[in-house]
C-alpha cells in the first residue's frame, strides 16, 4: 500500500441512505464546504482508501467523487500525490482585518528581551526529553493548579539560595509567566477587598493596565533616586503596592536601605500587602546582589519572578511565593483562570534548574551581557552626548534621557521605520514630570550592531532637530 | 580541574569590608540562610574556587568558612563531592499545612481523562525536537499574545475539515486550556455588558463556576433527551449560553436537530451569544459524527475546544474560534490574562497536527476506547443490573444512574478509599432533579481493571444496600 494510501484525517461528511447517489452526496458536501471556507486552500483531504472505508462505501464512490471535483476545479492531484483543496477553490470568506504588519525589525532594542539566540536549545530539549522519558503517564493528566510539586520545591530551593527568598513549595503557586502570577494575586486581594494598589510612577505600563483590568484601582506613586517614594505611599494608603525593588522599572534604581525598612514597616502596621516583582535581580554588573524583600518579610510580600528575563519570554512560566493566608486564595484564582500552566514545561524547567543548567546560562550570558552594556554605554557617549543614561548597573536595558524637547513618540517612530525597535518612556509615566526618554535594551543585540544602532538614532535625533 | 571545582550557582552573599572578618561574615551569613530557611536542605552549595572568585575574596576563606560549618553540622561534604547544607540543619520554617494526599488510586474511573499510557511521546518529543530545531530565534521572545499565527492556521484548517467549523487564523484566539478559553470568553461578554449566562443542567460544575468567578451569573436550563430545552433557555432570556451540542456532559445526549436549529434562530433574533464547548467530539463509536454548531452560524457562535480529551490535560492548550466582533476583545482578556501562551508548546502543536500525528492517535484510540467502552457496558450489565447506563455513543465516560435511595456520595467516597476513582453526579446538578448517579471514564482503565473495577463498585453498592 503506498504511503497516500495510508492517508486518514478525519473528515466531517454525512452520507444519507436516502436513496440519492452517494457519490452526487459527497460531492455536494465537499463542494460545500470549499465555498464556505470550512475547507481551507491547500488542506490534503483522506486517501480514496481511507475515506471510503470511514463513510462505509466503496471506494469507486470517492474515486469518482474526487476526480469530478478536479475536473471542476475544486481539488487538485498530482501522481501519486495526496488530493488537496485547490489554491483558488474558496469563493467566499468571512474575514476579520488581518493584524497589521510593521517594517522588519533589524536591530531590536526593545526592552524585555533576553538574548535570543543564545538560548540553550540543546539543553532545554535535553531536559524535555527527560521529562517525557521518566514522568510517569499520571503526569499527563490533570494536575494540581498551583503547580507540579517538583517545579515548586525546586524553585522554592533556588529562591532561597540565590534570592534571599523565604519560600515553601506550598506556599508557591506556579504561573503562565510573571504577568498572570500579579494578576492572579490581584484576583485575590480584589474577592478579599482591596480595592487600590500603589504602583511606581513611572513604572511598567502593561502591568498598571492588568492590574485595573483585574478589577484594582492604580494608584501611582513617584519614583525618585531611592526608588518608590514610602511617604507618598503611606500617604496615599492604599490596600497593596506592586515594586520593583531590585532594578526600579524603567529608571533602575535600587529601592534604597531606608526605604525598604519603611517599606516593610508601613506594611507591618498597614496590613497591606507588597508585591514584589523581583525584575531583572538576576542580572547585575557593577553593584553587589540586593536580596529580594520578600526574605525580610515573608507574611507581608508577595513574591513575584519568572524565567522571562533569564532564559526567554516564550517559556511563558512564572511564579509567586505567597504569605500563608494568601497561598489558598491565589491557588483558587489560578484554578478558576485555567486549571493550572502546562505541565510538560514545568518539569522541564524544574530539571533545567535542577542541573544547575540555569546557573550556567546566568553565568555566560551575564559576561555577554556586560560586554553589550559597555558597548551601548560607550555609543551612547561618544554618539548622542546630550543624553543621560541611567539604571546600567543592572538589567538588561539602560534608560536614556534626552534633552527637553525631544520628541520622544517621533523618534521612536521613524527609528522603527528604519528597522531600529526601543520603546517610548512616556508610556510608563501617570503624573510624574521628567524629560522625554527611550528605553534601549541590548541584550538581543549583537555589539557591533548596538554600535550601529546608536548611530542611526543619533542621526534621527539630528534630524529631529534635539541632539 | 575536577567538575565539583567548577560548580557554581547562584548565591546570594553580600561582605561587607567593614573590618570584620571576611570568613566569619560568610559564616554568619549561610548559619542565618540556613537557620531562616532559605538556604533547605540538602542544597548544593558553590564549590569553593566558584565562591571565592564571586565574592572576590581568596579561597582559603571560604574553604574555612565551609569547614567551620561542616563541624557544626549546617553543611555535610563528602570526598570530592558537593558541599551541600545538611538534612537535619534547618531550625525553623513557617509551614502551610500541606495539601492532604488521599489514598492511592489503583483503578481511575475519573471522567476527562485520555489512556495516558497511550500518549505519543515519542512524536509529541519529535515535535518539540523540530521546533527547537527550525524556529527562529525571533519565536522565542515576545509574540502574538492571541497565539502562534503557524497554531492558528493549523486549527483553521483542522477544525474546518474534522469538525465543520469555519475558523479563520485571525478570529481565533489560542489559550491555556479550554477553561481558560471559556474565561476569556466570559471576561469580554462582561465588559460589553452581558450579566447572565445560561448554563446546562446538569452540566460541567467546573465551568459553571469558573464563569461564576469571572463575573457571570449562571442560569441553569434544564437537559433533557434531546439536550438543552431551547423554550426554557429564550424564558430566561439570559446574554448567552454554554452548550456541549456534541455529546452533553454529563449525560452524553446530542443537541437534537430541532433544538440546534432554534439555539440557533434564538440567537440571531435576540442577538445572545452561543458558546460551544465541542465536548469529545472526537470521539464517536455509533453514530455518525455531528458538526459543530459553529460552521451554521460563524457570527452567532464562539466555538471552543482543546486537545485535552484527544492527547491529555496536561498540555494545557484551548481554543477560541470567535465571531468577529468578539475577536478583538478576546485577545485583549488574553493579553491582560497572562501575556500569551508557551510558543514552543504551541508551535509542536502545529507541527503535530500537521504531519497527520493527532489524526492518526485519534484513529488508534477510537479503536481501544470503543473496545473499553464495550468492556464497561458489558460489566455494567452483568454485575451491576440495577443501574442504568447512558451518554456511551460517543466520549470517554458513561453516565450511571443508580436505583432512587442510593447514597451516591457514599458510593464515591467508599470506593476512593479501596483506590477506585470516579466521579459523583451530584455536583453536576444545579435545580434538575433525577437519579443518583456516578460518571465512569473509561478511557484510562485497561479492560481487565474495568471489569475488576465495576465488581467492588457493585460490592460496595451492595453494601450500601442499593444494589
Amino acid at each position: 500500500m503506498a504511503a497516500a494510501d495510508r492517508f486518514a484525517p478525519d473528515l466531517l461528511v454525512r452520507l444519507e441512505r436516502d436513496g440519492r447517489p452517494l457519490r452526487l452526496q459527497l460531492e455536494e458536501q465537499l463542494r460545500e464546504a470549499i465555498r464556505a471556507g470550512r475547507l481551507r486552500p491547500g488542506t490534503a483531504l483522506p486517501s480514496t482508501r481511507a475515506l471510503a472505508a470511514d463513510l462505509g462505501v466503496s471506494r469507486g464512490v470517492v474515486v469518482e467523487a474526487y476526480a469530478q471535483l478536479v475536473a471542476e476545479g475544486w481539488l487538485v492531484a498530482g501522481q501519486g500525490a495526496r488530493t488537496r483543496v485547490a489554491a483558488a477553490a474558496r469563493q467566499a470568506e468571512p474575514r476579520a482585518t488581518p493584524a497589521p504588519t510593521g517594517p522588519r525589525v533589524r536591530i531590536d532594542f526593545r526592552p524585555g528581551l533576553t538574548d535570543l539566540a543564545a538560548f540553550p536549545r540543546r539543553e532545554w530539549l535535553a531536559s524535555l526529553r527527560r521529562v517525557l522519558r521518566e514522568a510517569p503517564d499520571a503526569a499527563l493528566g490533570w494536575q494540581d493548579p498551583r503547580g507540579e510539586r517538583a517545579l515548586r520545591e525546586t524553585l522554592a530551593a533556588y529562591l532561597g539560595r540565590s534570592r534571599g527568598a523565604l519560600a515553601d513549595p506550598e506556599r508557591i503557586v506556579v504561573a503562565t509567566g510573571m504577568t498572570q502570577a500579579l494578576v492572579l494575586v490581584a484576583g485575590a486581594l480584589r474577592r478579599r477587598g482591596a480595592r487600590r494598589i500603589a504602583v511606581e510612577d513611572p513604572g511598567f505600563h502593561i502591568h498598571r493596565d492588568a492590574l485595573a483590568h483585574a478589577g484594582l484601582e492604580p494608584v501611582a506613586v513617584p519614583v525618585d533616586e531611592g526608588g518608590i517614594d514610602t511617604d507618598r505611599l503611606a500617604a496615599a494608603a492604599p490596600d497593596a503596592v506592586l515594586v520593583t525593588p531590585a532594578h526600579q522599572q524603567p529608571t533602575g534604581v535600587v529601592l534604597a536601605p531606608e526605604r525598604r525598612a519603611a517599606l516593610l514597616r508601613w506594611a507591618e502596621e498597614t496590613g497591606a500587602l507588597v508585591i514584589e516583582d523581583d525584575y531583572d535581580a538576576e542580572h547585575r554588573y557593577d553593584r553587589e546582589p540586593v536580596g529580594a524583600l520578600q526574605g525580610l518579610a515573608p507574611e507581608r510580600v508577595a513574591y513575584l519572578g519568572s524565567p522571562s528575563k533569564t532564559l526567554a519570554p516564550s517559556l511563558r512560566l512564572g511564579w509567586a511565593v505567597l504569605p500563608s493566608a494568601l497561598a489558598g486564595p491565589v491557588g483558587e484564582e489560578k484554578l478558576r483562570a485555567d486549571l493550572g500552566s502546562p505541565v510538560l514545561d514545568q518539569l522541564a524547567l524544574a530539571d533545567f534548574i535542577e542541573r544547575g543548567e540555569l546557573d550556567r546560562h546566568l553565568r555566560r550570558t551575564r559576561r555577554s551581557y556586560r560586554r553589550r552594556r559597555d558597548a551601548l554605554v560607550g555609543a551612547l557617549a561618544r554618539l548622542l552626548p546630550a543624553a543621560r543614561v541611567t539604571g546600567i548597573a543592572a538589567g538588561l536595558h539602560a534608560l536614556v534621557l534626552l534633552p527637553e524637547g525631544t520628541d520622544e513618540a517621533a523618534l521612536v517612530e521613524r527609528a522603527l521605520e528604519r528597522g531600529i525597535a526601543l520603546a517610548p518612556l512616556a508610556p510608563m509615566r501617570v503624573a510624574a514630570p521628567g524629560p522625554p526618554g527611550v528605553l534601549i535594551g541590548y541584550a538581543n543585540v549583537a555589539e557591533t550592531a548596538i554600535e550601529r544602532g546608536v548611530a542611526e538614532l543619533a542621526a534621527i535625533a539630528g534630524e529631529l532637530g534635539s541632539a
